[in-house]
């Protein structure tokens, strides 16, 4: 175990690092390579280098992969030495692979007259690259293709991706391949293409779509395609079948080759935009977004919104810390994804096309279990106005599909994971105040949510039994934590709205964690459905994602997910010294039992940063008066766990969701329930943080330190008042002011009393 | 083979006759049962005996299989003594199968207790049943499930689907199952649910979809149920997971039971509708279509639309005559089905949706490799306005798909079979007059669907070779036949359109059949890409659909297809003698080389009945001066090669193909050329028919007989007139009047004269 942290710790040493400037903007900060690769023993981020807009549709990057899967998810492995070429959409961080949708690859030469004789080979077309000679900036990416010496620029806009393709002079052979073929792998998810089909509507334009079942249950991915200069011939493909200059085809293993000369304009660019509803919306997302041929205008324009986004939070600290803490926050960004044209039409979660109302906007890639920790609760912090908008499409979900999204991706739940975590998603948002939110409709959908039974939600199993019995349900452990925190949510709502009776209803199950706490081992445990615990237990023992009673995790990791009552399981673990101890041999028993899970990475001791069920833990001694401890695992892991390198993070990052913690606990604080409206004190990493709020307050964090070992806070202090607290209230940070962190090498006394320790409201 | 063919005729001996009534409507002569199951050695026809309406979109009929395939592929056999349940849509005569959407079977008791327990078994909830306790009639089907004693009926509308269970008694647990897994067999066409979802909206309603790619790519079926009593408990199923009561699931293997309280009523009727584009379109269409709960009204009305339709040709004739000839004119009118909503929605061949304009429908379910041969033919004549909407239709894919379908089925291309015969099926409707049909863009779609290369369509091979090389295309001879005449048929469009430059083009290309004539054997045999013979060659050697050169048949069957220039095949075979041996030679050869392919079925000699390429044969000895042996083969075909036994056509009915074959032949013509306005004039079996045309005009057939040994014409008159041509125009029948032919037993002098022969107008 410790060799493995030691391992991870000092061999990500591939430095990929911006350059050092004065007065960057936050763009200038951002280092899209962090995230993209993993070295020996690690795992990646899973993220990619490539273009996109803040929650845009298009994700517009390399893949350097023929059939991406779990360890490149994203398409793109900064390991890997091969492009196969530019495909626009993809997932950032996640463990699973999906979209990969339409790749445009530019090629020149005898090389691509083969293609053009066998294109259905995944690597008839591909090029050597050197990270040398790429680059990369928030909306817009660049390589040199070395196997032909070509150019390749990208950018985007939120529906349309951008190429400009710079062939070498005198080529007298200039090609772009057009792949619908190319996917993430068809062995995963039972990935296959229904259907495809690429017409030429002009020498200037290329129309077509493809339909594919994999993680998302069915895709219709409609195209534009625009090119500056005309195609001159055309090669189209069907698996073997070879068509030379028609005007379409349709087929479910489709490639084109057009052909341009750029003897005298050695430029070519392609304009692609997209519409999961169909072409004419492809058209008019291209008319309302990227009308005219100014790449480098879209590269501002992309980089301005960029800025603008990542401007809401300025920061003060090293130059390390704003590459790390600007590239986290970016990738904060890359979704959730808007699925809605520009036109307001979107394919509901019934699979009609519907048209929204007024502004509304739908968006999709909900990673929940891993983002209502952090992710969603930055987002009601910076981005309140989305925060409504991706409610409200969560919302759409159940109004088609009956019950909210558990992993929804391209407006579809794949029921990845387990529990229900739009409900604290939507709670939270709700007791926070966002605006635009129909409440009684959302608490419509979290009750509903919370009693129809679906995969890994039998309801009914959970109200016969009060906890999940693993015979009748796997991952019963797991699940009957995160359902206890879940239902906690919505009788927090139920409350809020006036309906007692659902309250009581709800604050009953959420207690339903104690039904699995064996007093003797202190641990929870697996029963069966007759209430007998199921022996041998293991506490070191690892699950995965079903066969097991806990969930990509140990007893040891699960141990602490009671968010919404860490003072009964203070209690239950035998007070606060005994809480303490049992945090402590947490964060140093590196004791294995077996295989551990993939997702267990980034390890201190049996605490896993690489996966989400750990990440609140190091705020926990906070809670039993040992806030240096929180302070001194909260700040090690800032500094060890995260860099700027390919192999940045200590795992996937999950759609944001690693780097949501990175950016709370560098500000100092976290929100260990993130339903409640509070953030725990940690220890603030950077020298100041100024978090722009949208009503036009701002509320900074200041940290100073005269060197990296001041990690523990002497004294606060909250718009100059003395202050005592260990945690933070969303409403304090609304109101904007100032909290004022003294920092000191040793551990202080601050946060050690009682009544400092954070705290729920009681919900009866 | 002989064998084979006696076989077929004297094993025929299942009685499932209608008992004889003076006075009875075309409906009452309609008996369903016909080629619903083969005997030994036979094929079935394909057909089903359930209830729908013409033309429409719902075809509810009782599955009594649990995966219907190729043999049963309308999802009932004759043979079979189980009924699996009661599914909404199917093909009728096709061998492959698909379709088989959404079934329910009301259960009582104990066994439908133990599907609650276990249903995802397919055998879960099947019933015996006897066919001493089944009936059909068009528009309505009855039996009684005898497992449980229910009474079950089942009537229709064109999108919506009408059950009535009569539960017995004192049964004290009456279920309807709802089956979303039941399908045709997801062994083919790589079958698979995408997702589907059951929804209690309401105690008396259930909504859902199903979303399902396999023979047609890509199905979406939403549907409304409404039952007349309130659902008392429900039980819902993904595979192995079951939820008690609870409103909605989502997921690819869903089942529903439902319990009825029928202490008190023992009567429960479902009303299903549906709709390829959304709930809310399928909610529509009951309200357009069955509003109310008068079941037997209903089936009134369907009833009604079917005398109607069927009424269109009144027929004088023996009984068995008139109940093969009425069946076999319903079974021309289960398809093309309608595919547009009652609002005019419809899912476009690009998978969006679109609303049609003014009054336009949009049909499917297109087998035109057999349908362009009569049952269109037979459209133009007695549907001209249907005809129009199909054609329109058809040019709907050309719009979103680049081509005409080759073979459609829920409005999308499956390219089964081969030529491009949507073709002959447009050129022959303008030919003819059929209003409503912009000719322009129609002649645009056959242009560039003869122009632009698709699945077993490669134009430029057909260019640069003048012929299929099978080294590159295999069912070489079979397509460079077909493809000629599709050419002429786009020559004759062009130079009614005054299209020279194309019209000389395509009438180039017509005559490509010329290129695989070999002079030295007299056949149409296979070559290479240098223009090789393929040796050896074995002219009764059979294909199947691929892999060589003949489709579904052999060099002996495909020998007679140049049905636009047999004038010239007969030169190319020697002249008219040695044609007539040759025809002689077809229909008495009895040789066998190797195996039959699974469609080569209804023998007389190489004539095979069971398949479309032979269809036209018998009467091609009207071309070359010997019409009494045209008068003696087709008479012996009408007379033995169709019953009225659940195995009375010779092979697959082909979406009543098989059955406009009949129709044509038995009033005494049948269009050797589908695209030509020409009938050629065969044996007339019944005594009288009468053609009520559109637009108020009659054209009525006479051909008394004292007995059924009177095949031969002996003398005929048009309007009074002698009339000695061995052909009618379709502008004869137009013009309403009388063909009287006078019959005898012995072949007669009639039609033997040389300009009395069929001839096509020369193009040039």
């Amino acid at each position: 175990m410790k060799n493995k942290l030691l391992a991870l710790i000092f061999t990500i040493s591939i430095s990929i690092g911006a350059t050092v400037h004065a007065d960057k903007t936050p763009v200038e900060w951002v280092n899209p390579f962090i995230g993209t690769g993993a070295v020996a023993n690690s795992l990646s981020g899973n993220n990619y280098p490539g273009a996109t807009v803040p929650f845009g549709m298009v994700q517009l990057s390399p893949d350097t992969r023929v059939a991406p899967d779990w360890a490149q998810a994203s398409g793109y492995d900064y390991n890997d030495r091969q492009i196969i070429g530019f495909s626009h959409t993809r997932l950032s961080g996640t463990g699973a692979s999906d979209f990969i949708d339409i790749l445009l690859m530019p090629t020149t030469g005898k090389t691509c007259i083969e293609a053009q004789e066998s294109p259905r080979s995944g690597t008839g077309y591909q090029s050597a690259f050197s990270h040398d000679r790429e680059s990369a900036s928030p909306g817009y990416y660049k390589v040199t293709l070395d196997s032909y010496g070509i150019d390749a620029e990208l950018t985007a806009s939120a529906r349309v991706g951008m190429h400009r393709y710079r062939y070498p002079q005198g080529a007298d052979s200039s090609h772009i391949v057009l792949d619908l073929d190319h996917s993430a792998n068809k062995g995963s998810w039972g990935r296959r293409i229904i259907n495809s089909q690429i017409r030429i509507v002009d020498p200037c334009t290329v129309d077509g779509y493809r339909i594919i079942t994999g993680w998302a249950k069915l895709r219709k991915i409609y195209f534009r395609i625009r090119f500056s200069q005309p195609i001159r011939n055309v090669l189209l493909a069907d698996g073997s079948r070879i068509y030379h200059n028609m005007p379409v085809i349709n087929g479910t293993a489709l490639k084109a080759v057009f052909d341009f000369d750029t003897r005298h304009n050695t430029t070519v660019m392609a304009k692609v935009a997209l519409s999961p509803v169909s072409i004419e919306n492809a058209i008019q997302n291209m008319s309302a977004e990227i009308p005219g041929w100014d790449f480098d205008d879209v590269v501002r324009q992309a980089s301005g919104m960029w800025n603008a986004e990542l401007g809401k939070i300025q920061v003060q600290g090293t130059d390390l810390q704003k590459e790390i803490f600007y590239t986290a926050l970016y990738h904060t960004m890359i979704q959730p994804n808007i699925m809605s044209d520009a036109n307001g039409d979107y394919m509901a979660a019934d699979y009609t096309v519907r048209r929204l109302s007024g502004n509304d906007k739908h968006y999709s890639t909900f990673s929940l279990w891993d983002t209502y920790r952090a992710a969603h609760p930055l987002y009601t912090l910076i981005h309140p106005d989305r925060s409504a908008h991706f409610i409200k499409s969560m919302i759409r979900q159940y109004d088609y599909y009956g019950y909210l999204p558990v992993w929804q991706l391209w407006g579809q739940d794949n029921y990845c994971m387990i529990g229900n975590h739009a409900i604290p998603v939507i709670v939270d948002a709700i007791q926070k105040g966002i605006p635009g939110i129909d409440m009684e409709k959302a608490y419509e959908a979290v009750r509903k949510s919370s009693l129809i039974s679906h995969p890994n939600s039998p309801f009914d199993v959970w109200d016969k039994y009060g906890y999940m019995p693993e015979n009748i349900q796997s991952q019963s452990v797991s699940i009957t934590l995160e359902f206890s925190f879940d239902d906690w949510c919505v009788a927090r709502l139920a409350k809020k709205l006036g309906k007692e009776d659902d309250c009581r209803y709800f604050a009953g199950r959420s207690e339903n964690y104690r039904n699995l706490f064996n007093p003797e081992t202190r641990f929870f445990q697996p029963k069966d459905d007759k209430g007998n615990w199921i022996t041998p237990f293991d506490p070191y023992k690892y699950g995965a994602n079903g066969g097991y009673p806990f969930t990509e995790g140990n007893a040891w990791q699960y141990f602490w997910y009671v968010p919404h009552n860490i003072k009964s399981l203070v209690r239950l673990t035998g007070g606060d010294k005994a809480f303490a101890e049992k945090l402590d041999h947490f964060f140093t028993s590196t004791h294995t039992s077996g295989e551990k899970n993939d997702n267990a990475s980034g390890f201190i001791g049996q605490y896993a940063h690489g996966n989400e069920p750990s990440h609140h833990v190091a705020y926990l001694y906070n809670y039993v008066g040992q806030p240096w401890k929180t302070q001194q695992y909260v700040s090690y892991i800032l500094n060890n766990l995260y860099d700027n390198t390919s192999a940045g993070y200590a795992g996937n990052d999950d759609c944001g969701e690693m780097s949501s913690w990175y950016i709370f606990s560098a500000m100092g604080f976290y929100p260990v329930n993130p339903a409640s409206g509070i953030y725990v004190i940690g220890s603030p990493l950077l020298e100041q943080a100024d978090i722009h709020l949208p009503g036009g307050n701002s509320f900074t964090v200041k940290a100073p330190k005269k060197n990296d070992k001041e990690i523990y806070i002497q004294s606060v202090r909250l718009n100059g008042k003395k202050y005592d607290k260990t945690y933070i209230t969303h409403q304090d940070i609304l109101q904007g002011g100032t909290l004022e962190f003294k920092m000191g090498v040793k551990p202080s006394s601050w946060g050690k009393k009682p009544e400092m320790r954070p705290v729920e409201e009681p919900l009866m």
